[in-house]
């Protein structure tokens, strides 16, 4: 296949595969695609050890790699001021209403508490603090995309990517959104739509994926949200889409490390099962609807603070709801499209798929014409 | 063009257009859809005018008409037992809150009394017991297409409209229901989308389509929701549809009656600029999120009756907002394409670009693999 994003990548396949597992992201590149990988939860020191592995891996392949930068967080002005302490001051923000909150519903669930709490490590996952060392980390290795979610990344990490040839792409729920992207430098979109898995906005695929292209045209854009097989990578092209950014579908795979408890939530699940919720981060993002998300939606609950206070306040709980794991308690992002992951497949066989049906899919819409 | 849809319908184009406007109605069929024309609103003998109208007007193409009745409503036993005081009976279950929250709501907002109650006409507009009478008189006129929105059909009715050779149409937001109406003997399944307009589920159209196509296989589905041109006439169908099912985009038709105040919203707005809101029908519908929606969402809201309690309710709210048709009072029930209507087109333009568009957008797709 051969569209401007294949041409831009050098790939064969117009298929972006985003992943927190290496081995998914690896394997989606040798069969074709690029596979993405979500930095979001290493340090710096993990990050390189992942992405050596993937350069073993790979086979020569482009991969790339995901950031998050949120343009907008609670105490951005305190770290531009202040990289020092940034963590206890960011604390004092968190109402003890809501450690109590959280406390009560884990104690409810009879979820065990820590014997001792070490939460040194992802306090700050949401702050363009954790990301810059991942960034240097990242463009140490051979990676052929620097992705970005949650708003325009800074100008001069554009700058950055670019000067090691390296080209950005930036994740946008609307047009809006869009535009900043290109005007700090972005060189390709993800347009994604409201049914996708994790952070999202509130417009779905069908509506912005058109609105987009044409707001940023000439630069290319890729179609994200409810891309679940060729149908759907057929349906984002003809939007104008030069390719799709996936990210539930890979869940279901045999290379990916879903923890078991997840994965049969997840096989199991209906496309109306999902909810876009704020509990997990303080932004919506979209995941199964279950215990966690309903008590944050309940009468009784005091709201979700702002990023990165509400990831900062949950932590502890994820990691005493992890350890058990939890199901009902698990905050699982995912998309709608989780309503069609049935059945665990070698990521090989997913792309392999794909590819039939986006076939399948063309042939079918020229006999509509061609019998005219 | 040729699809299951147009060969059922001898039609030439796979666009249903529905409207409540009898004049789009009559134009998209001429220009060589289907126009639906939306019958909720009118007693059987204003609907009869309309569809002689049509009649003389369409060009003896085919039309269809789209009636309410909802599988579930409150009161649907009262109904049942009852006929006769149904209106009083279901009335004493609408709270002195709620009906003091609509009148201070309007007071605020500076919205003159009515100088007499006549709300005769349309407090029922939600049940089966309007909507039966709706179903005789249209099968009186040669009709092509009958429709139901809200949950599956009584089969009989089903049997009723097939009786006279006329296919029927049934509009489902989820698989679940979807099924429902195969069971009941519906012969077309609109898949529609959460973006859509109007009343609608929360799966979106890229999600939806192919699930549904995939569930009640070999019927015919037509794809609804975000649907407002050839990419995502093209998209639709690469999700499996055999038409695509269209509303929002005829509002803002030369044709349209759709009021001044309502039509300067409804191209002033973005796709950000709508909500699912259950304020007008209790059941939630996609509409311009304005003064009326925001109340209802307001920490003072009472929350909204189910259907048919909440039409009930406002009746007179709305023709008094109707009457100085109050622009952020007024709810205007309208899908996420909104965005994306920014000017007043001829019906027939509106056709034409679809099918460019459509035919550019197949064109690109085969260029995609074409140079492979």
């Amino acid at each position: 296949m051969r569209t401007r994003a294949t041409e831009m990548f050098g790939i064969d396949l117009p298929i972006f595969a985003f992943s927190h597992c290496r081995d998914v992201v690896a394997a989606v590149s040798r069969a074709g695609g690029m596979g993405v990988l979500g930095a979001l939860y290493f340090t710096p020191e993990e990050l390189e050890h992942e992405l050596t592995w993937i350069d073993e891996h790979v086979g020569g392949r482009p991969y790339g790699v995901d950031v998050v930068m949120p343009a907008m967080y609670e105490g951005a002005d305190l770290a531009a001021a202040n990289g020092e302490g940034l963590r206890d001051r960011l604390a004092e923000f968190i109402p003890d209403e809501h450690r109590h909150f959280v406390n009560d519903l884990l104690a409810r669930h009879g979820v065990p508490e820590l014997t001792h709490s070490d939460t040194a490590h992802f306090l700050l996952g949401w702050t363009d603090a954790t990301a810059r060392p991942q960034v240097e980390v990242a463009l140490r290795h051979p990676i052929g995309l620097l992705a970005n979610a949650l708003g325009a990344p800074p100008a001069d990490v554009v700058g950055q990517a670019n000067a090691c040839g390296v080209p950005v792409a930036g994740i946008a729920g609307s047009v809006r959104h869009a535009r900043k992207q290109r005007e700090v430098g972005v060189d390709v979109i993800v347009a994604q739509g409201t049914e996708a898995g994790g952070h999202t906005g509130d417009v779905a695929t069908m509506v912005l994926v058109p609105e987009i292209v044409d707001a940023v045209a000439p630069a290319p854009v890729l179609a994200a949200g409810g891309i679940g097989g060729g149908r759907q990578m057929a349906a984002g092209m003809a939007l104008g889409a030069e390719g799709v950014w996936t990210g539930s579908v890979w869940l279901a795979t045999e290379e990916s490390d879903t923890p078991p408890g997840s994965l049969e939530q997840i096989l199991g699940a209906t496309s109306r099962d999902t909810v876009r919720s704020r509990s997990l981060t303080g932004k919506p993002a979209r995941m199964l609807r279950n215990d966690w998300t309903d008590a944050w939606e309940g009468a009784d609950s005091p709201g979700a603070l702002p990023m990165p206070l509400q990831f900062m306040l949950i932590a502890d709980a994820l990691r005493r709801v992890g350890r058990i794991r939890h199901p009902r308690l698990t905050p699982s992002p995912v998309g709608q499209i989780v309503g069609s992951l049935n059945r665990v497949k070698p990521t090989s066989q997913v792309i392999y798929e794909f590819m039939a049906e986006f076939g399948d899919t063309l042939e079918r819409l020229n006999t509509v014409v061609r019998d005219d």
